[in-house]
């Protein structure tokens, strides 16, 4: 066997993604090679004495993923830049293919824009189902049931509606089972406390069952699973078509069961299930994991966008809590497709207002300076609440998932469902939908506001025109401070069981409601210290600005700011968070006292504690999610993270001196993920990296085709003249002349360029080419001899051994 | 000489931030190397016997970047959290050190407060300026001379102010110079036009002559510099005080001079010297090249929000065009120092009004869906117009480069004055103030606004609640049309001229109102189109909406629209474009219009021209920028890149077998700026990196210390036990026994993890990891053997030669 005698060769693989190193100026050759590899429906070997690989030959599933295995985002962009160079060199050759390449162009703008519309109408969708079952718990429009309360009413034109939204068509359940309209007794309350649990049992009941039943990953918001996933990592039918479905109607039963949780979170991780599956319809993003994330990370801005009507909130939220790699293109799809979504929503007007979102309120009066006083006071209190009710929710998480509990997920829920029904229905704050809750605490006392909060002595809402006086506060004001201060406690302690149970649940609406609570307190309470001393004797600070008879104090803001402060403190949004809050009130007037509870609120609680809510969960869940925002600021070295740290070897392959047989060997033997290539077992030096699923695949394959390949086979990793030399040498002496086995080609599946570091390389260096370049190894090298390896395991749990936690809490690949 | 012999050898530098790899276990050691190196008066060497490199021998000057180079992140960054680590350490030693450290914790906040600060004061300072300059072409206040017209008549307690604005205190030149109040006669005109030309020629020159005097960078709008310096490039004084103070005055002149140029770009890159020249109070940001540009990423963003008064909008220019590391603490850092600037300017309240930006308007009418078309041929136009104007800027500015004219820049600005000035007064449209023009046509015809534009037959504007009616356009419309039309093409041209010219020039203004007069012109044909077809017979798709006679058609908003279009064709801005014009008008109604309009003014633009004018200008500059949203597409890869291209050798050390004297040999016959260190010449195996500049300035350390430092000292650039030996070696060879030179080691300049790449590495992944990871240069390897090296400068030129442009234009290392 000599020089020539490489025609002998079986070539094996090609297509791969990582085949970076193969690329060369012939790039036609290339580029053939790389078309499409999973679309061909027969996998195969090459047939020996070629080289070039041919698409035929390809292998199917080489260049995909594992269930729970992190991507490469370096090989998938670069397979998606091969995929477009032959779409732009075919351009040419005919108009099909001009056609086609067209629709490739196009197809990013065109996903986001189908993404967009159907993000909304699920949106839509979702937002009138919630409303009718919510409806449904207190009562029903006999003349036509499918219409929610405020439709039936309409319908009705009566133009005198009651306090409480009721009107002549709309009936109670207490109206229904004979009681009279205006009874107050005894009987017909506790029938409608009866109705209402029941319903909120079956509502629950059904929610958690569905959930249990046909898709697991339907519970929780998602977003702690988005941020992995969008981070590099794969959880398969985590955003399929049974997550979509069964969590849409499953957050309608949650919503209206009345437990303490909101609809928005899970939108989000829907429009992500909607842009997942959109995906699929464009094999430029559906079949590239890489690619395919930049329509999650604008999908999730949809999401935001319909859930609170903030497109621009949604495209910031997107930026700054959920994605990981975020290029400029992406930045503008997700502006496009997250007002396209609310755009459509506003057509639909599932609330009945043009502003397509429930709390839209706009105030008289501008804040004034000293107000910053009681608003960062709010940045304070907000972070406070929301660092504890992190420890407490994690807290009963881990206990949830250590002991029985976590075996009972309906149980839970039907449990937490009746105690909320029963002690949410006696308080009015608590009774009604969180996000009426919200929009009252939210709003000004006036003419459409004339609720128990707005019983003030000597005020006199007849006049729209009219300024609103500052007055002091009637009993009205009194008890309802004493029940929202029941609400507060209530909701704390009920949310803190809620989230994380086995249903659909949001954090964003309790979280609101908290801080709405809280605000409005500390609101109503500061116009009480300024009107008792109003006129002549305020303090100096005050009495520039509010001499007046005029109400300088608006409580509706201060719930406005509350919220956002606990909002801040629970999820540590910061940039998104204030601009969701002032879209939501529709004006820039707002964004200084805003900002100034957020960032109090952020430092407050990262005082407390590092994590926000979502990244507590990704770490409780032992999900490999490497933030983009927390700093490496230790002193280690490369050397001192890469396996193996001891004497046990490294598990390589030489690059032209190992058998089938000890290929396999070594497959078998070990559970490493993929293999560095070495020279030889003298001469360590690098040459290349091969990934197991390929190597495992290419070797099926070639048993698919030959069943007779002899396991003393050489497998050839390289196809540089070096590797003949040594392969001639080893031929040579282990098989002399008798029967010479073929050996096989493999090094299209090898990765000649992989990433090297040096081993005095310092950790955060690591740390950092990890998170931007979205590696999932790298190999560590001194003056080019191969040490070792680190994985973005080996990192991650470097990380939490460093910051003294339990570095096994780190679970998949 | 044996083992312990290593105890002669010198030991040189320490305290080099790129001496990364020498990162001990005992960090305290390295920590105190590092501390602040060139605070240090006194640069020495260390004494021999000692390894360890205490502060007092750093070299100052090391770890600092000459002019006209691009600085290394990783190594600043690394610097910093070194720099970090050590305040962490030491906090524990003294309250002293601990408020130190919360002093450092909290200097980043402080710093954007004090850039907001000034930011807001500046942008105060130059509005209230530039419009008293402005003012004083046309005429003075004789009671008060510092006061503009405005001011002037309000102080006069006039109610009715004539239509142009004027007022009894106020006096025309006309009226100085004896001419009657209202007379209107030739001798008047001529006399206004007269003092009108001489103002601007005296402003132009003045503004001119103090830029080419003083501050040369001050010219341009910055912008483009800005881009390339936050990408990593040292321009010495681009952001210095002179530039501040000279741009600052130079602007006022030229703005008054009536040239068609803005000064909001300019103010851009004032925000950006206030953030240089501020980051020097905290060493954190001073003293580190890669920290301070965040700093100036958020003064950037303040800037545009002092600009415009678009805080958000200011974030995300800051974002989207000019930053290059934008890390999330830099998103909420800029937002705070945005808002914080923004807030100070509406203190300030430089228009009078209480909005903070020139033009503020709001509209009564929604948009229709049908008007979408209209809105998109905006988009389109805007996009053509975009084009034809980088074109011919460009080429403009090239001939200005490469001909005589360059020469006389104070001569080319007067000449342009005059041409201006004299187009200009004729039609009123070019004679007023751009920003005044902008506003006149971004607003409503009604009561406030009853110029030449608004002369519709039967309309009648005397109340304010009553709606607006859809009108014929009276002669007053049609004389207007004719204006506009030639103001169009005036500013087209004009600006061509002006932009590049040798004093500071913004274009946001100019393209704006290019944009407005097109936007308005087509929203008169529009709304004449409506206006003629009103009632029963217009077409299907206008009735349902416009059937009264309301006017459901806004020249305004299409003037807004067409703004956006021109300004997104120029600059190729998209997101932060669209929230710049949204926070312009106050409301998110229109940001669907103003979407569709700059999408496809994007794309008409990108199809005709790959560069906005930014980039247009830094390539026509030479400057080394590396774009982050180009996509890099060619199949090439490392080894074709790299230099050496062919036999030539690589100018290498070699880690423990050279002198010094053939060390300073290569130093002397090559100009690179850093060379690779391999093992020896036999074994090319790569060790570390060393820096010219550090490797010069040890020399020259080690020369001040001791004069008689022998040539055939040997360097050591190594620490390993394997140097000794070949030390070993060479010396008993060389040198005998006879008088043995101490061993100069020189190890702690030398990066000993430098960032390398296989030879087969395709240039896309190489492209990304300069761009993500910010190298100046990496090591091309082949099985772990040193092959050459690839700078920035190569990546820029191999980029120009793949696009067939010509690389020798990118000029700076």
């Amino acid at each position: 066997m000599n020089r020539s005698g490489s025609q002998n060769i079986i070539d094996v693989g090609g297509g791969v993604g990582n085949s970076l190193g193969n690329t060369s100026d012939d790039d036609m050759v290339e580029l053939e090679r790389e078309g499409a590899p999973s679309t061909r429906p027969s996998g195969g070997i090459s047939p020996p004495l070629d080289g070039s690989g041919l698409p035929e030959e390809n292998i199917p599933g080489l260049g995909q993923y594992e269930d729970f295995h992190t991507i490469d985002w370096q090989r998938d962009i670069a397979r998606d830049r091969m995929r477009h160079r032959l779409i732009v060199k075919k351009k040419k050759d005919s108009i099909l293919e001009l056609i086609r390449g067209a629709h490739d162009a196009w197809s990013g703008w065109l996903c986001v824009l189908v993404v967009g519309l159907c993000a909304g109408m699920m949106a839509g969708v979702i937002d009138i189902g919630a409303t009718w079952l919510t409806d449904l718990k207190f009562g029903l429009c006999p003349s036509a049931f499918y219409l929610n309360k405020e439709q039936c009413c309409w319908s009705s034109n009566e133009t005198v509606i009651d306090i409480s939204g009721n009107c002549s068509l709309w009936l109670t359940w207490a109206e229904v089972m004979g009681f009279s309209k205006h009874e107050s007794g005894a009987p017909a309350y506790m029938g409608l406390y009866f109705f209402y649990t029941l319903w909120a049992l079956l509502f629950a009941t059904l929610s958690a069952s569905l959930v249990r039943m046909f898709a697991p990953y339907a519970c929780g918001s998602g977003i702690p699973e988005i941020k992995t996933i969008l981070s590099g990592f794969i959880i398969r039918g985590y955003l399929g078509k049974w997550t979509l479905l069964i969590k849409s109607v499953s957050i309608m039963l949650a919503v209206a069961a009345g437990l303490s949780l909101g609809k928005e979170g899970p939108m989000v991780h829907m429009a992500c299930c909607t842009g997942n599956i959109l995906a699929y319809l464009f094999p430029k993003y559906g079949k590239n994991e890489a690619k395919k994330r930049e329509i999650l990370s604008a999908a999730s801005a949809a999401g935001v966008s319909v859930a609170f009507g903030a497109p621009i909130g949604g495209v910031l939220f997107s930026l700054e809590e959920v994605s990981y790699y975020f290029p400029l293109k992406t930045l503008w799809r997700s502006f496009f497709c997250a007002l396209i979504a609310a755009f459509v929503l506003q057509s639909i007007n599932p609330f009945g207002n043009e502003h397509s979102v429930l709390f839209y309120v706009e105030y008289n009066n501008p804040w004034l300076f000293f107000e910053l006083v009681p608003f960062l006071i709010l940045g304070i209190i907000g972070g406070l609440l929301g660092a504890l009710f992190i420890r407490c929710n994690i807290y009963w998480c881990r206990f949830r998932k250590s002991s029985r509990l976590g075996q009972y997920p309906v149980t839970e829920v039907i449990l937490v469902t009746l105690m909320t029904s029963l002690l949410a229905y006696p308080n009015k704050y608590t009774r009604m939908n969180t996000s009426e809750l919200i929009y009252l605490l939210f709003s000004q006392c006036g003419v459409t506001n004339q609720e128990e909060i707005c019983d003030y002595t000597n005020r006199n809402f007849t006049n729209v025109n009219q300024a609103v006086n500052i007055a002091e506060a009637g009993p009205g004001v009194y008890a309802a401070m004493w029940e929202l201060g029941l609400a507060l406690v209530f909701k704390m302690i009920i949310t803190i069981f809620t989230f994380g149970m086995k249903i659909p649940a949001g954090l964003f609406i309790p979280s609101l409601a908290m801080g709405a609570i809280v605000g409005r307190m500390v609101g109503i309470g500061m116009e009480q210290i300024v009107y008792s001393y109003h006129g002549e004797s305020l303090p100096w600070f005050f009495r520039g600005e509010c001499a007046q008879e005029e109400s300088c104090i608006t409580p509706g803001l201060y719930a406005m700011v509350g919220a956002a402060a606990v909002l801040g403190g629970v999820t540590r949004m910061t940039v998104s968070l204030v601009v969701i809050m002032f879209e939501l009130t529709g004006g820039v007037r707002y964004i200084v006292p805003l900002m100034a509870a957020a960032m109090a609120s952020k430092w407050v609680g990262d005082a407390l504690g590092r994590m926000g809510i979502y990244d507590a969960h990704i770490s409780l869940n032992g999900y490999p999610f490497l933030d983009i925002k927390d700093e490496f600021s230790h002193t280690t070295l490369a050397a001192d993270v890469m396996q193996p740290q001891s004497n046990e070897p490294l598990s390589v392959f030489t690059q032209g001196s190992m058998t089938l047989g000890e290929v396999e060997e070594i497959l078998n033997s070990t559970d490493h993920n993929g293999f560095p290539i070495i020279i030889s077992t003298e001469s360590q030096y690098l040459v290349g990296f091969v990934l197991r699923r390929d190597l495992v695949l290419a070797i099926k394959a070639l048993r698919n085709r030959m069943e007779d390949v002899s396991p003393d086979a050489l497998v050839l990793f390289t196809t540089s003249p070096s590797t003949d030399s040594h392969l001639l040498g080893h031929n040579s002496l282990g098989e002399g002349g008798s029967n010479p086995v073929c050996p096989l080609q493999f090094s299209k599946i090898v990765d000649l360029s992989p990433v090297t570091i040096a081993d005095k390389t310092p950790m955060e260096t690591v740390v950092d080419m990890f998170r931007k370049l979205g590696l999932r190894q790298t190999l560590v090298t001194h003056n080019g001899r191969l040490l070792g390896i680190i994985t973005k395991k080996d990192v991650l749990r470097h990380i939490k051994r460093m910051d003294n936690e339990d570095p096994e809490s780190i679970l998949f690949n």
